[in-house]
């Protein structure tokens, strides 16, 4: 489990910093299975997960969406049979905090529970 | 609640017929707020649900998860902070059969639950 797991989501406000890409690419070093997408031009953390059939991805999901209430910060969720694509940045500045490096490192520790 | 959320979901196997395009515009009547998408060649069948918050969001995947457990057929559902985005398809025969038009009309009747 990495420190950045072990952290906790500021408070994002409009108008709060984005990383920059040389902060990007050093915390992508503590999560190193997510890759950085860019969506109609908004960056995004984005990794997929590997599930044996619906149902499990479907728990997964759920242990995320109780992860994300608690921080208050919400990601994008695809669940399909057998996988489950997840994606986090930060609507209110269209882009990437270190709030979803954090939330894609508790991301990746839901599977060490 | 349409007759098409009564029919329950054939067995779809390899080879199984897709509708026809006379068949898919008749068959969309009866799901008028689903829209036909092609990804990468594939026919699916998608519709956008607004949610207050995102826990509401997850509620409606949960129970459309339950859906699809106990008619074997299981869509791509997006969960993001207030909207639900579902794709029905079959992977089988990588398109549209009837059951997915069934599977909307399921999925709509959950609203009126």
């Amino acid at each position: 489990m990495s420190a950045l797991s072990q952290a906790s989501c500021e408070v994002c406000r409009v108008g709060a910093p984005k990383v920059s890409e040389s902060e990007a690419q050093e915390l992508l070093q503590q999560i190193p299975e997510w890759s950085l997408i860019d969506v109609d031009g908004i960056q995004q953390l984005e990794r997929q997960y590997k599930f044996k059939n619906f149902a499990q991805a479907m728990a997964f999901a759920n242990q995320l969406a109780e992860v994300a209430e608690t921080e208050g910060h919400h990601p994008g969720m695809l669940v399909e049979w057998g996988k489950v694509t997840v994606t986090w940045w930060s609507h209110s500045i269209k882009g990437l905090h270190k709030n979803d490096f954090v939330m894609a490192a508790k991301t990746d520790a839901l599977l060490d529970e």
